[in-house]
Order: C-alpha cells, then sequence, then structure tokens
C-alpha cells in the first residue's frame, strides 16, 4: 500500500471532500486545515492569511514584484509560510500513514517513495454550481473567479516548485470529478492506494 | 457505461496493452492499427507512413515550413490524412461501443457526451525498459529517443487540436502504468466506464 496520499486539486472540484471521506475509508488521519492552523501556530500569521499565501500567488512578473519583498528585504512572507510548510508536511508524513490535501504536498514529499499523488478536476461549470452551492460562495461571477483561483495557483507551483500544476505526468492519478462522481473516485483511488506497492 | 473510451498515450507506457484488454475484458471492439489500415485503404498511403504522420509532427517553426507543403500546393500529405482519420475515427464512434487507441480520437469525438477520455503515461524509465523489452527496439538511447515521440506527438496536437497534450483537464482519467501497474490499470478503467452515466 501506499502509505501517503496527497490529493492537489482545482478550487471547487471536491478534491477537500474526496480527501476526507478517503482518509476515513482507509483509517487514517486527513490533513487539510490542521495544517494551516500548524503554519499560523509557528509562523505567527493569521489563519486566513496563511491559506492565501501558501497557495496562491500572482502569475506576472510585475505582481510578482509588486507583491514579493525579497529582492530587498529578505525572504516574503510567502517564502516565509513556503519554509514552515515544507517543514510541518514533511514531519506529518513522518507520523505515519496519512491523506494530505493541497499545500503542493506532492512536490514538498517528492523524494519519498511511499506516496501516491492525485490530481482532482473538474469542468469549470461543475466547480462554479459546487462553490455557490457547496461552499457558499456568493460570488456573482464565479467562473471568472475560479480561473482568477487557478492561475494564481498554478503560478504558486511555478514559483516553489519544478512541477507544471495540473500536467499529468506530475501525478499517479488524475480524476475528473465532475464526470466520475465524489462517490467513485473515492472507491477508485481507495483501490489504487490498496494494491499498489 | 461510457460507450466510447479513448485511450491517449505516452509512447511505451503500455496505453495500447491497456486498451486492448480493457475491450476484451468489456467485450468491444478496441480499434488501434484498424485506423491505420482504413486510412491507408482511403488515402493510398503507406501504413508506416500513416502511422508517422496521423500522430507526429515537428516542433519548430522552421521544421514545420520545411515538412509541410499547405503554404504553397494545398493541403499536405499531413492534412489529407488528418483529414481522414477524422471521418474514418467518426464513423467507428457510430458503429457502437469500443475503445480507441490513440490518432487524436478524444479530440476528434469531443463533442460526444458517451466518451471516456483516458491518457496513459509511464515514467520515462520505465517506458525505456518497455520499449526495448516488449517492443524490441534496438535503439541505443531509448531515452533519447522517447522523448523525441514525445515532444513530436505533442507537436501533432498543437497543431491539430486545441489540446494541450498530457494536460489532465482534457481527460477524465490519467493514470501512471508504471506506478499503478497494467492490470490495476485495467480494472480501474473498466470500473470506472461501467459505473459512469
Amino acid at each position: 500500500m501506499k502509505k501517503i496520499i496527497t490529493i492537489s486539486r482545482e478550487f471547487g472540484g471536491g478534491g477537500r471532500t474526496i480527501g476526507k471521506r478517503l482518509a476515513e475509508e482507509l483509517g487514517v488521519p486527513c490533513y487539510d486545515s490542521e495544517i494551516i492552523e500548524k503554519v499560523a501556530i509557528e509562523s505567527g500569521f493569521a489563519e486566513e492569511y496563511i491559506k492565501d499565501k501558501g497557495e496562491y500567488t500572482y502569475p506576472s512578473l510585475l505582481m510578482g514584484l509588486l507583491m514579493s519583498r525579497s529582492l530587498y528585504t529578505g525572504p516574503s512572507n510567502e517564502d516565509k509560510i513556503w519554509l514552515i510548510q515544507c517543514k510541518i508536511i514533511k514531519e506529518l508524513a513522518e507520523k505515519g500513514p496519512c491523506v494530505i490535501v493541497g499545500r503542493c504536498a506532492d512536490y514538498i514529499l517528492r523524494e519519498r517513495d511511499d506516496v501516491m499523488k492525485v490530481f482532482i478536476h473538474a469542468d469549470i461549470k461543475a466547480r462554479a454550481k459546487r462553490i455557490v452551492e457547496v461552499y457558499g460562495e456568493t460570488d456573482e461571477d464565479p467562473i471568472k473567479r475560479l480561473r482568477d483561483k487557478d492561475k494564481r495557483r498554478a503560478a504558486y507551483y511555478t514559483q516553489y516548485t519544478d512541477i507544471v500544476w495540473g500536467a499529468s505526468r506530475n501525478y499517479d492519478v488524475c480524476l475528473d470529478s465532475s464526470v466520475i462522481g465524489i462517490d467513485r473516485c473515492v472507491s477508485v483511488l481507495k483501490e489504487i492506494a490498496l494494491e499498489t506497492e
């Protein structure tokens, strides 16, 4: 069995739900908001701030320069959060079998050979419906918001990892949750996790 | 059940084997070399020529200009093959449930809603081992050959479709056959195909 399962996901694609349910099925902990809490304690930053800065950045060079202070005052807040996040995720993985949702855990744990790397994506219309219905997002234009989130998350990966976010070759399994359904995603991932050495 | 399953694949990743075995399990035909034969009959080109020109092109603009005659003598051979390939794949899909390996069938059948789009990839070292062992490839540097094939196949997708080859969002399921194993890929895909509406 692959001991650690990382779930990278598009916002609104149900990756978090899949991760939680998969962890329940496998009887292992699921680390999601717990990581943010730990980073908050260790860094002193607010959880909401970490939630954003630990997974999103701005894609353009100009925005990058404007947002980052690393060029003239040492590491930026994002850099500090990144380093603490790396440390915490490695510590959690050391504890034993688990599911880790988001936070670039696939990249952070790349040197371990007991990690199953999953990517959950979904049709943008299904995601828009989901963020309004399930998450209670009240944005007038959820599709615009999703596109912005996708861009910023991809940019974060570009900045902190050598992974192209969402490129299938970086993952063992990629599933479209809007086609396959949340339940089937969970059962398929469980089967693969249990049967893969 | 999704009636038609398209399998896009990296060269040497076992996608063809997975497609054949999946079709056997589902009791439906698997179209692979049959497409090439049909394109050969309809176009007059040799099968070996179609095998290459119906899925590969050169990535650079210069090579594109050198290889393509479309700028000054009408459609190139590649363009002719593309059009015939599109027609044949659409006709095969009309016949009933099937598995179609390669030839951009995912893109060609994009307007149907009964297609399950699969991408099979694998670690490059595993692919190199496979092309030497299973396909009997005798290249001295199989990794170099694979990289060249990957580039040329990606370029073909860029030229003829609006799909980024290997980007997970274009597929319902992407699997790394070198991690999951051929057998498990077949069983997982069978489960998803049978259970997905």
